[in-house]
């Protein structure tokens, strides 16, 4: 098989590097490289401190491919110009006609603060003064983002912005530098598997037990939430070795092979099926209803959910029974029902799905632990009920409440069966 | 000043460089470690490439304190330990009394999944050998936390999840080498504001006015949903250069100067009052609720809230005559006021907010454009109403919106007039 063509990522911010805030700039360009066949070696975060931006930039340009984020300002602290151009043994050179551009663009910003445009001239220079032989692929504000060849290799200097990152990454991938590296590469095709109800391990097991990865095909497995996501990355002529890993990994915990959040596809089943959906919730405090809501377009299915934290809210707004609440508590498959029924009752749509439970970490007691959880989805075609005992602290806890009351509502639809 | 001890985080996984997941265990090392005086010099993720990982410990540990997560395993892929001893120079010990407990862990595991421990035998030999002269903090599940000393340095090996990796760090402080080595460190004081109503540039612009980090003080400048969040970490000795910064950052636009989630600030402004809260939401469907729900014990304020995504819902759940959503839209201030006043009444709340406009991408019109919010707070003391445009894709107006919703309570009940 021919050696990959690999790339390095470089994010540079002391925000980044200080942990206040996740860098997005190097899984964003990871995952577009490894789709187009580039194997992303290593993500580096660093700060401001020019000797560790340096020394990361140098031995990046080791790889096929070095992208690096941020650090393109107009102030004293953007190195990544200067410093890219030194470890690459370039010059560097003012682009008048870049700097015409920023010029015009700083003097409208500093109209609208109403300031002088005096404040702004130094960073101006700066913002135009690029490596020689880079080529300027757009600007992000007053930014450039620069593409510098370097004989079989490529150096790509971006906004660290993450939207501006994104969009000008595609003007990248078709200036001439990176069309060349791109043609040495070899995109593998991406199958996607996506389990609910199997563990983390005894997917590994089945992956090992089948062989492993290798020969062609790596596979990554991943839980989130508990769904477990596997990507298998298929290299040309290994095509039947992908085919035998899959089926090995196949069971009935399957729901999905496609890259689709899990949302999408239940709304789709809803859609299909010209049903309308509503949520109830409680611990999930408006989670379900967000991640429905996350997916464009969803308004012709999902009509909208109460969230009831109080026990007033939850009698008052979906009709719980004081008897219910009483009775069984806040917490129970019997106020689960309750609140599915009633949110289909009073949001007036065919499916709907509860959610009632203890995320913590106060709220347990022996009988009612942290982490109990109690799902209920009601539909034409039945009627479904969970009983969950989560791991984890609360954000655990809410968000795999969340996943299960999805997962409740897909199985609802396409396995029509009373539990 | 003194030197600073420096630290190199290295964060293994196929998932994380690949880009399929965002590496989590380098932002929270990283910020402890800043708050402990150690400076985080940088993070690299790379995947299970061991040309790679060593090369990113032997960089590691040119620091003083190298921390590396992930690759503790019991596969084949799993090489931390092995190139983390190769890199430092250590031999590799198997450790009986760790294999002993791994072992009797293995064979529980085995036992609840129906498979025979010889399956297990090769990860746990494995798992149990150690580079010479490490300390075994912990077990997480079957892989063990190390440090290891290197004379006025050190290295420390950690599971790869992150919630395993934050219940064995403190542990992993307690240590004599990490004792040793923080105790050469200075552990900066952290200052934090939190404006809302600036832009990131002006506030920038102040700090440059002011004569810009440096001196003792190093700032960092983060926008979030429109919020602006500044952080001073100042040395001992330069607490006077740290107020005359503060002063000339401090605004009207200032609304906090602690680290403590909006959600939970206007939560803590109403439980001083003795006020509730629900919220109404559309466009944001259900985010302005489950972020006031991520805070532990938001139940004694927050009663719950209306997502209705559907008009039909406006008016059923939450009164809104047909007149006015047939007279204004759906997006509109009147709307947004019918929406508000509906929860307060139905809800049985003091105060209720709401957040109604187009997310996008799909939706707007020349009239009202995607980002076109309107919300509305409503309370005892007052009404207020805000109109928004907000820029940006689904994900991004969603965001602001909400954060937005958060900001008119605040000001609604902290500033008690009508607009």
């Amino acid at each position: 098989m021919a050696p990959r063509v690999a790339a390095s990522i470089v994010a540079s911010g002391s925000e980044l590097v200080r942990g206040d805030r996740q860098d997005r700039n190097g899984p964003f360009l990871a995952a577009s490289l490894l789709a187009l066949g580039v194997e992303p070696a290593r993500i580096t975060v660093v700060g401001d401190d020019p000797v560790e931006l340096e020394a990361a930039l140098r031995e990046g340009l080791e790889h096929d491919l070095l992208v690096v984020s941020g650090g393109l300002g107009p102030t004293h602290d953007d190195r990544t110009v200067e410093l890219l151009a030194r470890a690459a043994g370039a010059g560097l050179r003012t682009d008048e006609q870049l700097a015409t551009e920023i010029e015009e663009i700083s003097r409208r910003v500093a109209a609208r603060l109403n300031r002088p445009y005096a404040d702004f001239e130094h960073g101006v220079r700066k913002q135009a003064t690029i490596p020689d032989g880079a080529t300027i692929v757009g600007l992000a504000g007053t930014a450039p983002a620069l593409v510098l060849g370097l004989g079989e290799r490529a150096a790509v200097a971006l906004p660290g912005p993450p939207r501006e990152l994104q969009a000008l990454w595609p003007r990248v991938l078709e200036t001439e530098s990176l069309r060349r590296l791109l043609a040495r590469a070899v995109a593998p095709q991406r199958r996607v598997l996506r389990f609910y109800g199997a563990s983390e391990s005894e997917v590994a097991r089945a992956l090992a037990a089948a062989g492993g990865d290798g020969d062609g095909v790596d596979v990554t497995i991943c839980a989130r939430n508990f769904e477990i996501h596997v990507d298998l990355f298929v290299q040309p002529g290994a095509e039947s070795r992908a085919e035998e890993l899959e089926a090995a990994l196949s069971s009935s915990h399957l729901f999905s092979r496609e890259e689709v959040a899990t949302a999408e596809l239940v709304l789709t089943l809803l859609r299909e099926r010209g049903l309308t959906l509503a949520t109830a919730e409680s611990c999930t405090g408006g989670l379900v209803a967000a991640r429905l809501t996350e997916v464009p377009g969803s308004s012709d299915v999902f009509a909208g959910a109460v969230v009831a934290y109080a026990n007033e809210v939850k009698a008052a707004q979906l009709g719980v029974p004081d008897a219910v609440l009483r009775d069984h508590g806040a917490v129970s498959a019997e106020t689960a029902e309750a609140m599915a029924r009633g949110a289909r009752e009073r949001l007036g749509v065919d499916v709907a799905v509860s959610v009632t439970g203890i995320a913590g970490p106060d709220g347990g007691t022996a009988e009612k632990p942290v982490g109990l959880v109690f799902l209920h989805a009601s539909g034409p075609m039945g009627e479904r009920r969970l009983r969950f005992d989560f791991p984890g602290d609360r954000e655990t806890i809410r968000g795999r409440a969340a996943t299960a009351a999805l997962h409740l509502v897909r199985r609802l639809v396409t396995e029509s069966a009373q539990t």
